[in-house]
């Protein structure tokens, strides 16, 4: 097929060619953000002059006409259309004739490539943080019914400290608040339009580039058009972004995953977000967090990916950079969907508060309160405590019981300066209560951060609107 | 839908997770090694007794019917078939009734998708082998004719010494070479037979597994079932095969970039294998090696996501693991294709010989025969060579000329221990011609060494029959 | 050794252990970082009462001598130290005695390494970004001599359309613009206390966090304590800054290889930045922007290391993390060292203008001149007049000459729609002065571009103060 | 400093190029293959006549001594000797004099760090080899001893069916053996040697490199200079290999990790593999196993690392690839080392076999026995026998038993189709020896598992002699 660009060309693409260097298979994604740009450039025209009322009427009829067809799948695209820019201008061109023609003044496939991707990715920032906040609103809701609930905290995966499972799910949402706000600072940085930086130099039709970045919602032009049509910074942006928080939500699911099992029996997932097994009846697998857990690989990946494609190239743009949609798209569609359903999986499940509790009295996890009242109540250095219940640690364990059920008198007999009440301060309750420093677990320290939390949620999303 | 495994389950899946957790949108691709699979597993059930000669011949009729139906495009999928397995075992009941029923009889969907994949991934294995010894071929064809073509050897990018075209060529057939035995490596390492492995420890129906292995064309049954279940080296061993082939062909590929240049000179692609520019009429562009060399990318970020899945997964079987599919697709499409390309590309490519040639007179390519000359027939230790060669160099770089136009007496004045005859050792074809070592640049090594890799295709491929 | 936390353990570690646990071998760099962290939270003990004021002079005093002996090299790390924690806390004890002991009260290693980590991240952040401006200064002041220095511009390393070197070079800086933007955010997103933290649950001695965060110039406290002790975000925000940056200076190391090819000729790096080789007297290497393209690779690396460490990872703490300094401190180390030789290597730089200029007039570089004359001279619809043009470069390629020196009675003969005037426009300093819209090439515009990233570098210097 | 190569040059080195630019700091670690590369090099130079046995000798005599200098620790490296190879010549040519000179003839920089580089690595391949091995053995002489301790069998880390500890323990040992093999193969492929190679286009002087190769224990010499001197797929080998042990040993420490954990309670880790927590005296945290997880990362990050460093290189040698040591030795180092502790940890665990099997009896692991049992006794299709047994599995969980403990009569009121003998088949230990076929958990078949590995161990052990 004839190319536009085919003017100085003896022989024609080959086959191979055409399927090898094609991106309409993936770039039609961006068809609304190609037309989107090219009514704002369409305007423009009109307004400095190279279009008449006329043709830009013409134009902006032909557009609509073509997203209606390819909203409705009337428009069939094919390898030969070779890119979404150039299938949208042939069939402007072929819907209404010369004026059509006209459009691809004062700019090139460069910038418009470099617009339409970056609408892209700005549009799928904010329907991420969309969908972020949303997960956050549910972690809160599940949060306000367990400030009381204890469970063990764990360092290691060991039995640590005694929290609530309120302050453990909150302890989730601050890393997806900071991926909020990684969203948000990413966008900022990006939200600059490229369009009228023609192939790499600019254009000499003096394009009014303030305008057309106002008509799409950008805060100002970019400033140099090498830069411009070279640079991929905003997708790269994206994928990071994504990557940190699929590794996020890859940390709540490993945790889900254990809660799921057996040996913990913290949380039992609800039946339509589990799946069993095509060989053992009894099997209620966890799928959703393992396959979350499993896709932060592949968000990972993209992030390599892109880094390894944008090394070492040389100005302005390369072809290489053809390789930065499919990853954008692939890690956009994953954390959406991972999103959507960890938020469903989360509203569903059932937890098993008195297991928890019960686990929390298994571990001696109320030696450090044993160690911090030896600090406060009998002025003994943190170190010489700490080796102190260290002992009774020991003595416990011997007898295969908890600390928290050791007498006043057994614990003198480890050691003679252990003064009376300390047996009162190895309670579970007491200990988790006790740690009301700020951003501590006792309930009151909890229900201000899920406060906090709130408040942001709500800021966060006025400043989308 | 009812699900195969939703005995025990009271609620049904729900839309979402459906299509979160569904692999058919991409598992699809294995249908022929799942029904191959399964023609093996219903022969053997039958050689031990759980199937009778008729239930054998209408789970294998079924299979064939389900088989037509795929390849005609009749036989739909949706993703509340959930994986291929599934559906084609609802298909095969459909079809035939209770026999069909019988088919999953000691065996998982977990050794089902293990033996699937790894049929697959050998298969693509065998395939890219191919296409790599073709474009080898395709390199040493065109290698035969420059065996004395001249162009500038380079280092750091910049010229070092004359070497011959077809030596620069073999240098690249070298680094496909190892890809081809790292290929071949991978394959014996992973030619083993998970089929039997039920869904994690074996089944209790004495499994014929040598039959199933041998039907196949494995090498044996895999050793350990838990460890089968579990296992994705094999897949990753084909994500790094890739990787490092589409290194080396980004390697080759930066080259034809750089020798397309105006700069260099070097080559002039085909026009159809070449793309125009939308705003730039005079434009001939590289597309095919720039894509070529971005699209290694792509291999190292599916060999990352992998690599990052597989991290820290406990044993048997995880739902993570099904994250490694469509990396490997993407991995193996992506060389398939690059391979037959890149082949195509270079056949077609013309070389311009005379400005290689032109360009090998430039940057003083024989100083190191000069500082040869001087060991050998000046007796002159080599690092004062390399000293008194620096100054001739230097000399000329002022005179504004290659050293290859500096006469007798220059060069003595320049050192008076530099004796007759070291004008003439600088000749650039001279120069490439010395460099008779083994391995080395003259024309004669350079065919031995076209030999050496033509009888390595040679046995490559027989090895593959 | 005994060690702090021996206490209930029976049997001493074993010498493997220690030398495979330790961190003291890398995260004794962050010895400034530990005693200012024990100041602040010695001050802060003194102000809820659990310090006396004798206890705090004398705990400041022993630790104003460690820090003296470690600047001096007096105090010698060893395994056995396990870290810089406890190396710094045995010595304060050693010191001081029982006061020394008390330091650690109502805090925690967790939340201790958390807080140095996060101050050595937030300093090296500071430190690159001042780094970065200086490398743009050092650019801006080379462009501002080259507005004029006509060059060719190029797209997929083929000649596109002539602009200025500084043109270029601004486009360069535009991409370390992004840098320092991306630096800043960061650093706001992360600047937060994490000291008070606890273990994992905060602690139950009333901890004034917001005195301490106000001490080490932080914003304020982090917000939930188990977040804060198990989130590492802060280091994988600095890694994947720095892997931008490293990206960005590969390109721009990428363009000063090429240039300093014998084929390119457009620079000559000074003596003082170049290397020779040991065999070939007349090479000059540019191993400075070669080995600054090959660290971009370490700083990829150092980013999907610490990415994979964290997937998975269950709440809170896990020694995992200990995984998280080696990265940090290569990558820091990488740029710091990048930015410096790079900006020097820059500035001792020959700029070969005239070469330049010589090559901007192959590969009809004003083409597109052409195409856009005849849309705004002759109404000729874009789309035709580049195929009209695609004509003309077609006869010249024929001709072996460039378009600009093609006749006006050239071009009618070619296609008569060509009206006169069509011949000037095709000079490349015009066609470069031509580009005159905002972000473009035309030296006015290139000279706002400079301007506008003066005011930013004045801008971002003192938002650092 | 003056340099080797410095005769063309003007202006000395910057200091800071010194500092960027040297390699000394690292690869002086591959001295000893440096000297016996020298060494081979200097006899070959003797056989083919540049060298007189008086010279030889000379040169033999000063690299015995500055061998003996450098372990001794005498001869003290510095960033002005650039590299090792410049630091050995150096420091020869000062002790023996004009001799010294002359072992530089016909060899290069290039092929020397080839030559060292490579030599490096396959002696950590084979020392690596040696440590799995180690390791393989130490898991199987725990295995043996564990055929007949029943722990549940997991997928989705749900329970599954009743396995042996020998049986996952042997599972491991699989991966491990795959991991010897990789490393095989790739010893194999890269065992050639590069040496004569020059700077890339091999040498005038006719070397030997047979003679050399044999020397020097590689299978022969490579077959093209350019390529030998640009190639860095031995390195590439060895990181890849690195990372999939590291994979391996990452879900193995997952698992002891989750072993150690008081809510499964498998194991307890020795007082001499644990550490303690600096604030809770009762903690015993798994801190080994931890360390060897988080280690995986860092060895993906450095193949991702040189990947990207290799990605798009032009022929030949470029100083980019000086950025390949770093990472193997890193990698090299780690492996090492995770392979002794996680030996030791083993070695010195203690399993806890009755909670193991106390916790085999939750979670009805011998559901599927009874659906095995339906199909085998009772003629059902699996997909049915799947149907009553998930209503079985159903009736237990709101029973809040174990299906194992249902009586016949319970399991016929569920489905009277539930012959005789279903409630024998629910027992354990006959579900855990049921499984019987190649590969499976019974003990019989574990045993001959383990017998392979063991003959296994010893074939992999004398090829390495």
């Amino acid at each position: 097929m004839a190319k536009l660009w085919g003017g100085r060309f003896e022989s024609e693409s080959s086959k191979l060619l055409e399927d090898f260097n094609a991106s309409i298979g993936f770039d039609w994604k961006m068809w609304r953000e190609d037309i989107q740009g090219s009514r704002a450039h369409a305007k423009m025209l009109k307004n400095i002059g190279i279009l008449t009322q006329g043709e830009l009427d013409s134009i902006m009829g032909g557009l609509d006409t073509i997203a209606t067809m390819i909203e409705s799948g009337e428009f069939v695209f094919s390898n030969s259309d070779e890119d979404i820019h150039m299938a949208i201008e042939s069939k402007l061109t072929q819907l209404i004739g010369e004026s059509g023609k006209k459009l691809h003044t004062a700019r090139s496939r460069n910038d418009q490539v470099a617009l339409d991707f970056r609408l892209f990715s700005l549009r799928a920032n904010k329907s991420l943080r969309d969908s972020i906040l949303a997960l956050m609103q549910t972690l809160l809701t599940i949060a306000k019914d367990h400030t009381h609930t204890i469970m063990p905290g764990m360092t290691h995966l060991q039995h640590a400290q005694p929290v609530s499972l309120a302050f453990h799910i909150v302890a989730w949402c601050c890393s997806l608040q900071r991926d909020v706000q990684r969203f948000q600072d990413s966008f900022m940085r990006n939200n600059f339009s490229p369009l009228g930086s023609g192939a790499l130099a600019g254009t000499p039709y003096g394009n009014d580039r303030e305008f057309v970045a106002k008509e799409l919602g950008f805060s100002a032009p970019t400033l140099n058009a090498m830069d411009s049509v070279s640079d991929r910074d905003f997708a790269l942006d994206l994928l990071y972004d994504i990557a940190m928080l699929m590794m996020h939500i890859s940390r709540i699911s490993e945790e889900l995953v254990l809660w799921s099992s057996v040996e913990f029996g913290f949380i039992t997932l609800s039946d339509a977000y589990s799946t069993g097994s095509s060989i053992m009846p009894q099997k209620k697998n966890p799928d959703v967090p393992e396959l979350l857990r499993g896709k932060s690989g592949r968000s990972f990946g993209n992030l390599m990916a892109l880094l390894s494609v944008m090394k070492s190239l040389p100005l302005a743009y390369n072809k290489d950079t053809q390789e930065d949609k499919e990853n954008v798209f692939d890690s956009v569609h994953t954390a959406k969907i991972s999103l959507q359903i960890l938020k469903e999986c989360l509203a569903t499940t059932t937890f098993h508060t008195q297991n928890m509790r019960k686990m929390a009295t298994k571990g001696h996890l109320s030696a450090t309160d044993l160690a911090d009242f030896l600090v406060r109540e009998c002025g003994i250095p943190f170190r010489d405590s700490h080796h102190i219940t260290g002992k009774v640690v020991a003595y416990a364990e011997k007898k295969g019981v908890d600390i928290s059920t050791l007498t006043q008198q057994e614990l003198q007999s480890i050691d003679s300066r252990i003064k009376d009440g300390a047996s009162a301060v190895l309670d579970i309750e007491s200990s988790m209560e006790a740690r009301n420093s700020l951003g501590g677990t006792a309930s009151a320290q909890t229900l201000a951060q899920i406060a906090s939390l709130e408040a942001f949620i709500t800021q966060a999303k006025s400043a989308m609107e």
